[in-house]
């Protein structure tokens, strides 16, 4: 499983397609996440030459700097996190190291037409269904979420992660979520001990 | 239900009992975690005045300043948030609204001796299995987790999150998620769509 956080590129608020900062602390909860839930690499996708420097920074600091000495357990999940100039060049990372392109899921607060439950790829992550013969690469946009051509072009659409509608005291969809608390909820979804 | 988000009593690194200071992404990520899957309301617990006040001035930007004008989706989310000066102010803040003390339900990542899954409380929560007779009260702890005298009193104790062991390529447990995103998971497994 990889996971890539996309920066560009995604929507603004105002829906045109463009490119985010980078935040520090996306890159720290979702490095944790991740390797709690066993995500090989995690990648920031940017265009952008200083925020590609930036994570370099950040995460030379946690894995071989200062941050490594205090906190080696942050070692633990950073060392997965290096940035890539665009998404192409993340699938063609993911074939260099696994031989072959991954499948691509795509998670979005928008999502109109999922066409893959979580549970579907869990049991297919888990062997079962016939199992998968490529690796899957998880894409998650930051900002105002993933552009629509990202969406379109995917493998999978995964749904819109919301409340069970079922319970009591519902005042409505509302799945504002930030990117930090979708990427732990979708990992758990689908690599999570029940 | 409801949250409490515990800067005191919690242990350090040392793990010795102490006090965190306030992190404002924490308020952000657990307010619209708590708005998307339908928490009544999220307690910040701290004794330092300072640390109430910052929550003040956070949640009133958000809610009546600047912040709601600009971005008001996130004003229906921190108009949960509020402070109080220990758990026990918490529970004696729920009684007065509803009646009845609250059952406490604590999470861990060191959790050795879990009562109630995730799936048990899930089950009472939507009225199966006898339903409850009181609201619920989450308890996360800041730092190096929840002391153990707060362990020792709840009602409920939850499992760590971890990962499914089932599933290949698992290099080990490591379960030292951020705080928000332990409160992201455990509100997904509680109360998500399925």
């Amino acid at each position: 499983m990889f996971l890539a956080l996309v920066h560009h590129p995604v929507l603004d608020r105002h829906g045109k397609v463009g490119t985010t900062a980078l935040t520090n602390v996306d890159l720290h909860d979702i490095a944790r996440s991740s390797r709690t839930f066993g995500v090989a690499r995690v990648f920031v996708v940017t265009p952008i030459r200083l925020q590609q420097r930036m994570v370099d920074e950040v995460v030379g600091h946690w894995v071989h700097g200062g941050g490594a000495l205090h906190h080696p357990r942050r070692a633990e999940a950073m060392e997965r996190v290096s940035w890539a100039p665009s998404l192409q060049a993340v699938k063609a990372a993911i074939a260099d190291d696994r031989g072959c392109a991954p499948h691509v899921a795509v998670t979005s607060a928008a999502m109109q037409h999922a066409d893959l439950s979580f549970e579907d790829l869990r049991r297919r992550l888990g062997g079962e269904d016939g199992g998968l013969d490529r690796p899957v690469l998880l894409l998650f946009g930051t900002g105002w979420g993933l552009a629509p051509e990202v969406l379109a072009e995917a493998d999978w659409k995964l749904p819109a992660i919301e409340r069970d509608p079922s319970f009591q005291g519902n005042d409505g969809a509302w799945n504002h979520l930030s990117v930090r608390a979708a990427v732990a909820i979708v990992l758990d979804r689908l690599l999570g001990e029940r």
